[in-house]
């Protein structure tokens, strides 16, 4: 048998966690997914907390931070909220257990520290910085579980006569307009748009 | 043994996902949490599917619509995002799980009509109801999974010296302003702001 390395661990966890969902996570089912004894994962990883940011740190690594070198920051916040759905439509189990777990991972501080940091540096106050940032990424994420819904989740066919607006709203030939990427964008557009006001009120002030 | 009521078994299945997660409510595990052979529980519900429809209709009903009748349609949005959140906040594991799934049941559905009803009434393109109803959904949802995180995710405490602006903007002196129910109070705000950008134009259109 090959030595395990760490890699191939968060690999191994991150599949089962896409197959299975998050509760399936435990050191046990892991180990018993790679084929290996419990005890040997603790060489590669000190606990379930560890290998929770270890798959936060694989998923970060696919979020671009490149676009706020120098954009404006509406339009790199915008390219970020992309790149983040993007990052967590391709494993919506991620989503729940990310998100209500204690952020120690490195590189996703520093991905904030960049965000932040653009965030102030564009007039932004300090102390609305965060709350910025985290409003964009509660849009993000619940929209991901929206989007990643299997088939649609809202379908003129299942409604009935008596619901006359919602079947007019859900007519076919609006095309993709009721869709979850559809309404992604236009609540993005709209947030950034009420952000942008807050902005000029901020800075204005 | 008396004899098992349907809603006693919507409880029993609502506490299971409470306690131990979505992926944990199956026929079989919510027939030995009520103490019935699994073959008795198909005399209340039909299916898994059926079951969790039964979940989100018994979510739904803590949900408040009597905001549509007469406010402003942004007022009205805001009150019915403010008790739709309050409603998932209280069972988080539901969020994941409600989020993903084809909605059948019947007071959803009515609470879908009576927002896109509002929405076109107030003037929204009917080719916009659903997606703006769906992105306040995704906001509300994305945004409670942030607010019942334990503890708090971000800490300045947590941060190394070496990422200087996110530690200024996680300052505790600032209190609450980079918590997750600022950033909901925050983005919740922005979004009504732009929709109501958007829905000047669409209305002098």
């Amino acid at each position: 048998m090959s030595r395990l390395k760490r890699e191939q661990l968060i690999s191994a966890a991150l599949d089962l966690v896409d197959e299975e969902g998050a509760e399936a996570l435990t050191m046990r089912s892991l180990a018993a997914r790679v084929d290996r004894q419990v005890s040997s994962l603790y060489n590669h990883v000190g606990s379930r907390a560890d290998l929770i940011e270890a798959l936060r740190e694989r998923i970060v690594s696919d979020i671009d931070t490149t676009c706020f070198d120098g954009r404006p920051w509406d339009a790199a916040i915008a390219a970020w909220a992309g790149s983040y759905l993007t990052a967590f439509a391709a494993h919506p189990h991620l989503i729940p257990l990310l998100a209500t777990t204690p952020i120690r991972d490195a590189s996703t501080l520093r991905m904030y520290e960049t965000v932040v940091s653009a965030l102030i540096d564009a007039g932004w106050p300090v102390r609305d910085a965060v709350a910025v940032m985290r409003t964009v990424e509660a849009h993000v994420l619940g929209s991901a579980l929206d989007i990643v819904a299997p088939g649609d989740l809202l379908v003129q066919s299942s409604i009935p006569a008596e619901l006359p607006a919602l079947r007019a709203a859900l007519d076919p030939t609006l095309g993709e307009s009721a869709g979850a990427s559809r309404a992604y964008q236009l609540g993005l557009a709209a947030l950034l748009q009420g952000l942008r006001a807050a902005h000029a009120g901020a800075t204005a002030a």
